[in-house]
């Protein structure tokens, strides 16, 4: 398999790709490519590029779109986990095929992460783009105040679902038809404490449908995995 | 939410709980229980007691069984992944319900990895049953070559699944069918370089049937996580 790296549009230039000088070193150091090997130039929002490695950077030999993602754009939106949980999240959702992740500052979380958090999650959710071999990379939000990301996703007018702990409330499998899913959901997991109540209500106050993610109690870190798991299994079976 | 933790069988002698010096260490410097106060015992094979601590140990309250338990049994057999990712592993799909795992020495796995990794992971299984609300504990096999595995676990005569990446083979999904999910199941996930030609080709001549999990390559670590949740979602969903 070739391997693959993630580019911003201005390093394109007509058939060429200007690499910067961290990714040539690191495709011929570490990846340990010489000049005329191949890799494959993604720029994170569908569009790739098989290129060949020469003097002056990439010469682009063919151009491509990966069918590799979910026929649903799923946002997850986030409460953060203690630790180091919130990168494993970024990881194993990037991989099973999210859109976009909302990391969320909720009434029991810690306080607002520092902005060298948000640019190592960033280069998370690329590398694990690169790995899975996505054509795109998932946006990650600049954290906000779980209230305000309700505001601003709720907006956008497809089903939400919030997934509580200890609930009667029915599995969120139950909302999702294999035979019609939506072309967008919204799903909002919580931390280690579980919501408040008054999150709760303020989510189902903006049409947000409260959600079971089964009898057990998971953690931060695995509720939105499996959710997205869920999701994934759901859009790509066809039940043929 | 009462504390709860696992106990051997050993421990319960008539109405009482005789604690451990560790265990009743933990119950009163850590959790701060107090004599009077309860907590639950459970013997990790689905008996639950609540339990109020006092001078001697325990006294049984009452007794219960957990009503937190998949409605089919799960047994995964996971090729060790790299560094500490298989107590990821072991943490996420305790909480989603498995019942066995078997680490597996694959063709492209690391040596066997030392006992003491093995205590670290029952501890584990043993701490997320707890956390997770369920009455059972998963059981964390010693580490097999793949092939003696298979040879197990396909004499169990039950549905066998064997995840390969790039493959052309049917999503699990389709294999689940929500309302005729078998009572056991068996599905190896493979690590990062993947199985080899021959451990697929003997894992077929044993009646494991190849599937995919998804057009995305996902890492060792996700791929049994993923897989466990699936297998959670429609079994606890109703589609009513």
């Amino acid at each position: 398999m070739l391997y693959r790296l993630v580019i911003e549009e201005t390093q394109k230039e007509a058939n060429k790709i200007i690499l910067k000088y961290d990714q040539e070193h690191y495709l011929r150091r570490v990846v340990r490519l010489n000049n005329g090997q191949h890799f494959i130039a993604i720029n994170g929002k569908g569009k790739c590029w098989q290129v060949k490695l020469n003097d002056d950077g990439g010469e682009i030999v063919s151009y491509f779109e990966e069918k590799r993602e979910l026929g649903i754009d799923v946002t997850l939106i986030v409460s953060l986990p203690k630790g180091n949980g919130f990168e494993e999240i970024v990881r194993c959702t990037t991989e099973l095929g999210v859109n976009k992740i909302f990391p969320i500052i909720s009434d029991r979380t810690l306080p607002k992460p520092s902005h060298n958090k948000l640019i190592r999650w960033r280069k998370i959710a690329q590398e694990s783009a690169e790995q899975s071999e996505r054509g795109i990379v998932p946006l990650i939000n600049e954290p906000l105040a779980f209230h305000e990301a309700i505001i601003q996703t709720s907006s956008l007018n497809c089903p939400c679902f919030i997934a509580v702990a200890r609930t009667t409330e029915k599995h969120i499998m139950n909302y999702l038809n294999p035979h019609q899913l939506p072309s967008r959901i919204i799903i909002a997991t919580g931390c280690e404490g579980g919501w408040s109540d008054k999150e709760v209500e303020n989510a189902i106050a903006h049409k947000f449908q409260p959600i079971s993610l089964g009898k057990r109690i998971l953690r931060a870190v695995t509720a939105p995995i499996a959710t997205m798991a869920l999701i994934a299994g759901i859009s790509e079976n066809t039940y043929s």
